[in-house]
């Protein structure tokens, strides 16, 4: 049940979000380099794949033959991968079974939103580490995000008739409503933009800048990030809903 | 021919010192988790390879795919990768050729020597977390540890006579010596650690606490990276020193 308390929900939230700041700290340091995204764009051995395709899929590949995403916590951007090769060990989790995967919108959302704000413009060959780090920092985003399952689940024991309710009726703006905590968000988008002041400065030559503006990631955050959140906390939270709490 | 240029070389190293130290700081979220390391220990599944070396050969596998180790700056720690399927892109290497490759070490010092440096005792179950970030750790460390191939070329152009007849001699010790500067490895360790008191600071609840105590990431560059990169350099001066400079 730990893994349901706010205090749990919110050490691990928190902490990722450094893992969030290092990873676009390091794409940053690479131009945009936008043939990596288009498919076949580096090459047409890819068959009609990007190369951060190509490569997210192969690490999908190997990480769902180790079972990573039998893990409550972990979703994979790529359907039809491997069987796990280990024995599957069926993990305790506290969430409702569900379907729920956004991570179609989080890649769109990272390739021509983020990875634009993130980079300057241009194409300095770096194409191979550019895309290495892309896969690093979409699956720390998607493990993001998907957390709201448990931030759903966590408020639907907490509130259970209300959420109920307005499940039933469908009213996806009322869930939003409900999930909503405006001072929280400031809060979080704050926290983060302090924290990327710190990890973001430049040492040596050129003290006081930054290797990504601190602003560039509270943005990341206030604009997609935590509203992909909280759809899935809504999307979570329609699914999931019959009286009897087994939705 | 920048690739050389002392001012090229040392901004890379310096800036690698961030991966590291992020990947240090990453490790660290996990307990040793030892099972990870030991053929066959989180499964036979894996046919005979711990979980760490199966993700590395893996990961290397998709990116010999798309020409990684073509690059005159990165060295996989496998052999027998598949070949690339993305044409082939003949580099210009400042470098002459050798098959100088350490990483069997680095992954030996990795595992037995880092880790247990980095990482509390124990077992969290957090196996899968801690292996991809040891893959990315490992990788950004022989990177580091590799760059000495470069550091090597750029001395032995600045003084090739001195340098070519300390390796006709077979004289190691000499080479050693050649490559060591102890007031700038001194300065090196100092800013790791300036560098780690910074980026390693815990947020939030333990202000004044490290995630990984600054000592320990100095003490890793002291004892580890900067010997084996020397030793990179030594070997690569040993076998590239005829007289004409086509070694």
């Amino acid at each position: 049940m730990s893994l349901l308390s706010l205090d749990s929900i919110r050490h691990v939230l928190a902490r990722l979000e450094e893992t969030i700041i290092f990873g676009i700290i390091e794409r940053a340091r690479f131009k945009r380099n936008e043939v990596i995204y288009k498919p076949d764009g580096v090459g047409r051995g890819l068959k009609g794949q990007s190369l951060v395709g190509f490569l997210l899929r192969e690490c999908e590949k190997s990480h769902a033959k180790v079972r990573r995403y039998t893990s409550p916590d972990e979703y994979p951007f790529f359907a039809r991968l491997p069987a796990s090769i280990l024995p599957i060990v069926r993990l305790e989790s506290p969430l409702r079974p569900n379907a729920i995967n956004v991570n179609a919108q989080v890649r769109e959302i990272y390739e021509t939103r983020m990875v634009p704000l993130v980079c300057e413009p241009g194409d300095d060959g770096q194409w191979g580490s550019s895309a290495v780090n892309d896969v690093n920092l979409l699956q720390a985003i998607s493990k993001r995000v998907h957390y709201g399952k448990f931030v759903a689940e966590a408020k639907r024991r907490t509130q259970p008739k209300r959420l109920a309710a307005l499940a039933a009726a469908g009213d996806e703006a009322g869930i939003l409503a409900a999930v909503t905590d405006v001072s929280v968000e400031t809060r979080v988008v704050a926290r983060v933009r302090a924290k990327a002041a710190t990890l973001a400065q430049e040492f040596g030559p050129r003290p006081g800048r930054y290797k990504v503006k601190p602003a560039i990631v509270a943005e990341i955050y206030r604009r997609w990030i935590i509203p992909l959140n909280k759809e899935v906390q809504v999307r979570y939270l329609l699914a999931c809903h019959d009286g009897d709490g087994r939705g």
